[in-house]
């Protein structure tokens, strides 16, 4: 019978129990999640149970990185849920900040990422990446884990995340944690909650156009003729609109004009209030 | 005999020293610098010796917190003398790494702070602070330091790293140093070799001047009244123009309006191409 996390709610006691783990020379994980589990988070805290000694989950929905009329004030938040699922997968620790204990008053500081957030998701949520960037500076630098793991539906994030740890020096090793999908391929999400069962039947449409889009580009076709063919196979499924659909380096997330690079195909997509994200590798 | 310092040039081997270190229990302290070592930068080492069991000076002409028209290019640079004076203080390793060491091909992260960063040399150095900062924490996440030790004669940067060594949650304590001074009171300033015979004889007049505000208002005269006539003052002794003097609360530099109130003067006046700060604090 697996033992329920410790729950910490301040940075303080977060340092206390890495200090107490340090001393008896145990390495640490930190998963950073806004709560809302689901299997792709499960499988992160898997994926980090195989990297460290001890795993700390952070549950924490994080407002810098929610825009005015995003989804800041509805996004679940089901805490009692969420540890006990990380209790069925030996997470020690879950680290569930207030916002006061994470912005007090007077916080003044902003972090941001040129270039690699400028585009995609950037380009349609402006200001989420720099939110983000300073929640998990924050993240990192309280908990000073060995290592930090980010699920790749959000691929742009954990590539930004990459891009300031190098940048920033934060002695860190960012990992990333396969797309977990469910049986017809939707990428599981917190956001899924959201839908009505017949949105949830539009919305592999999403997991399935850029799949095709990868099948395209992988079999020498072109990347922005396979992009545009998804943007409209995606709303003749019943989506509301296509934010973007792009193929793009995996690295630089820089634009691919050409099959045969290295590239990565990535969409969101609106249906009704609800905003979906997904991609696949071309391999 | 003093040893000299170690000379380190990576943050990797940065790191290799302070894990050492760590590793005998011993506590470390950073000042960081942009070298031109003067007595000002001397007496944070003392302080740092009597903080920590190990100093590291860093010796960094930070490309990021100069302006365009600046004095970057022409700023001293003077290693083998900064070597030379960091060993008659004890200091255990001087870590000079190149521009191209902190600011690798590719960099894209910013740091800015919000108010703090606006008033006084922000307003008149823009992204001054923000590259400062972006510097500031790279060193401190680098090497990671019990305490890192900063001179008062740059108050406002003292401030502004101690709000984002807060708000990003980086693990260190940090000390401000008092400044030094010249006989006749001339703030110790590596910008001060900048100064001809003539001007160095006129730079004095902005710390007389910032006294003579930082009195008035201590015998509980008007603020505003004493900054200007500390701006006359220096305009009259030689000065070619003054971007400002003002009198502003220590912790969160907002204008002072009245006597009796916690503050401190500062001051920032240009003398041919030489800018020079100077503050004063009304006890």
């Amino acid at each position: 019978m697996p033992n329920d996390p410790i729950i910490i709610r301040t940075v303080a006691d977060l340092r206390a129990h890495v200090a107490d783990w340090r001393r008896d020379g145990q390495t640490i994980a930190l998963v950073p999640t806004m709560g809302a589990l689901h299997d792709g988070h499960l499988s992160l805290m898997r994926l980090a149970k195989g990297q460290a000694d001890r795993v700390i989950a952070s549950i924490f929905v994080n407002p810098a990185q929610f825009g005015p009329g995003e989804d800041y004030e509805r996004y679940p938040r089901t805490e009692a849920e969420d540890v006990a699922r990380l209790a069925t997968v030996d997470v020690d620790a879950a680290f569930v900040p207030t916002a006061r204990e994470m912005y007090p008053e007077g916080f003044a500081t902003r972090v941001h990422i040129e270039r690699l957030g400028d585009v995609l998701c950037g380009a349609h949520r402006p200001g989420h990446f720099d939110g983000m960037a300073l929640v998990v500076v924050k993240l990192l630098t309280s908990a000073l884990p060995d290592v930090a793991i980010f699920g790749e539906k959000d691929y742009q994030q954990l590539q930004i995340i990459r891009r300031f740890t190098a940048d920033l020096n934060i002695p860190v090793r960012i990992m990333g944690g396969p797309i977990e999908r469910e049986a017809d391929g939707l990428a599981l999400s917190s956001r899924n909650r959201y839908l009505s069962p017949e949105q949830r039947q539009i919305a592999v449409a999403l997991s399935v156009a850029l799949k095709a889009a990868r099948d395209a580009v992988k079999a020498g076709g072109d990347p922005s003729e396979a992009s545009a063919k998804a943007r409209e196979d995606i709303v003749k499924a019943g989506f509301d609109s296509v934010d973007y659909v792009e193929v793009r380096d995996p690295s630089s997330l820089e634009l691919v004009t050409e099959a045969g690079t290295p590239a990565r195909v990535f969409g969101a997509a609106r249906l009704g209030p609800t905003r979906l994200i997904d991609n696949w590798p071309v391999d």
